[in-house]
């Protein structure tokens, strides 16, 4: 179980395109062999409102978390957040170079204890 | 304090009527007697930019996220988090059946140290 | 790093100007001198679904949390959590006096270790 929930400023819809952003990133964390192609969520929504910074109208922000499941080391953790991170940079190029944006991500571990699932998914990508 | 927060994939929204899904996670929440009908609030919300799994058009999520103010224990939590992804497997069964479709919930408590709320529900609601 | 992030039912956007609250917010988290400005995000969305408490057409809620590093001491927490619920209900005034209305605040510590950030704002902001 990974989700990866992106929130941003509307005013990076007219600058990126966020379902790309989304598969761009699902293909990371694919990439890192750490979960189950069946279990990755990757979304994301703009917020309307907002104050950022000093409130230039050019700022933006894009906030990523991720959340996973138990099970992964710390090490894992890191390299997956390092990589998301990495392919966000370079996605949000554009915006970095320009002095109005922030970029940021957070892992957060679900509780196993507390979490609850059911997947239809994975029946149908599950190899024969 | 209860917070039922619902997250969905758009797709659902001509599917399913989810103001009538809160309404019933609501109820579910009320039987359990473990929260004061005055501080339930559930709610959801779609997100438009997605990447789920292999990308299927049909693909679609809904993740539940249930925030409770301290002082229920494990088993308290447990039970009311089986109640709700009863009853979401209910709700979402058309789904389900379909290969496309991803189901969660997470129990997370909020610290009472750094948590403040202003009701003004309870008076209402509270017997004379 | 400081993430002020509001959800908030949607009948509020014809009572309150959501995007001035999000100022307000930053203001008082400004004055509180324990976050770089350049860091400060405060931002607002509506949720359309919801059953609040016992579904009065007028039932409403505010819901913040204050995403911050760590670093500070909890009874800086403290500090910046009762002067931001001060605020709110100073904004939302109108609506906790009647009885329809829950308003509620919590804080959470983002991982130092298990988080990334990269932000353009700062050096514009910094002084020469």
């Amino acid at each position: 179980m990974a989700h990866l929930i992106i929130q941003y400023s509307e005013n990076l819809d007219s600058q990126v395109n966020m379902t790309n952003v989304c598969s761009v990133m699902s293909g990371v964390m694919q990439k890192t062999g750490l979960f189950p192609l069946a279990g990755i969520r990757v979304r994301a929504y703009p917020v309307m409102h907002r104050s950022i910074a000093d409130e230039h109208p050019e700022n933006a922000f894009c906030d990523m978390i991720l959340r996973m499941g138990e099970g992964r080391t710390d090490l894992q953790k890191s390299r997956v957040g390092t990589d998301i991170m990495a392919a966000a940079e370079v996605e949000f190029s554009a915006q970095l170079a320009n002095p109005n944006f922030a970029l940021s991500l957070e892992i957060i571990v679900i509780s196993k204890l507390l979490s609850w699932k059911k997947n239809s998914i994975h029946n149908r990508l599950r190899p024969n």
